[in-house]
């Protein structure tokens, strides 16, 4: 079937890709949309991706139970701080799940498999995740794809018209993204950044200064409210 | 930190990999247990997975919220029957679970990275397992492994001292699994292959068949009890 399975976070990134993905399919193509909740605390995401309107379908994957075998990340252990700060810092390394991508990867190509989804599964991983997530870069996505494909083989082989698994925004940057976004008219008002879930962006976090930079790089006016608007990015640039 | 962590079923194979993986390393070295339970018929396995005593720790994965996902096996799809007979029968390809080992070991490798095992996930997947399972293949298995390396770079890079992802019995039948178990001293009363998940072992089923069938070959005695001891794997040879 010519359906495909978008991973989706719903935040800016992921939300971009289920458009490009759905403008990108034949018109009886499905995007099956698929969350991982991984007990990370910003889970507040997952409810923009479920009220995604660009999706047929969208299946929350729960992961919690995984945590305690993946240390070392704020993102899963409630003792560490979530560090304030641009996102490419050293502190940012902090948020590094061991394996995440891979895992998340994983069960998204055995569900396409089951669903028949002959157009693969879609990741929105981009050139600014490169520098802190290994698993985030092109020579990952590449290898991950090829024991997907061989894993599955009567499958990928045969039915498969693109890569098992796809990253059509792995060398663009977040700007490149808001730009694209805007083309494909994506509300990003219905997604969602910030690491630290309160109800309103914080402003400070990794993520939120990032989605503040991208929106000032692409031109594109920033429909977020932030909790502190004011909060520079170029402090963080020495 | 000199550990391995060893993908155990509590099946014959993944016994004696325990068993090896404990022999091969240095004194210091801890084999860390990971077992799935994935709404699989055989949970029973999972018992001799828990109480294996070469094991310095144990830790169950429950990916049960999995199994709506991956449909199409008799493993995890309750109306579906498991085919009597020889493991490598055509009907057997009923027991393939849409990228099952991809997702065990991803995270497994998500694990070895935050215990720091720096002799990486081993699994035992073998020759007789290739016909039906792409994912048990050798050139699957260095697929996933190269992944694994690529994505978890900073640390097999530069800790590992083997593959992150290894598989020492990709090439070996299960009879010789049986002769190294031997040679090694496994129990193997205490190992447990039927997939029907009864008081004792069915002995009609695949991996009941396969499990006869191995220790006939390897000329050592099978110490176990089974509700069809008489059912022949000649039957299904033609």
């Amino acid at each position: 079937m010519n359906d495909a399975v978008v991973i989706i976070s719903g935040g800016m990134d992921s939300t971009v890709l289920a458009a490009y993905v759905k403008d990108l399919l034949p018109p009886d193509g499905l995007v099956h949309g698929l969350s991982f909740n991984y007990g990370q605390r910003h889970f507040k995401e997952l409810g923009y991706a479920r009220r995604n309107e660009t999706l047929s379908s969208w299946t929350e994957v729960n992961l919690q139970n995984l945590n305690p075998l993946l240390q070392g990340s704020s993102l899963t252990s409630p003792d560490i701080e979530v560090p304030d700060g641009h996102y490419a810092a050293e502190t940012m390394k902090q948020t590094v799940v061991p394996n995440r991508n891979m895992i998340m990867l994983s069960i998204a190509v055995g569900y396409a498999v089951s669903k028949q989804s002959s157009f693969g599964v879609w990741t929105g991983v981009h050139a600014g995740d490169h520098f802190i997530y290994p698993d985030c870069r092109p020579e990952f996505i590449k290898a991950a794809s090829k024991a997907a494909s061989v894993g599955n083989e009567g499958f990928w082989d045969t039915v498969g018209k693109l890569q098992a698994i796809n990253a059509p925004f792995s060398e663009m940057t977040k700007a490149q993204i808001v730009e694209l976004g805007t083309q494909l008219e994506v509300n990003f008002a219905q997604t969602w950044s910030c690491y630290k879930g309160g109800m309103i962006h914080c402003g400070r976090c990794g993520t939120c200064v990032e989605r503040k930079e991208a929106f000032a790089i692409a031109g594109v006016p920033d429909p977020t409210p932030y909790e502190d608007p004011i909060f520079e990015v170029a402090a963080f640039h020495g």
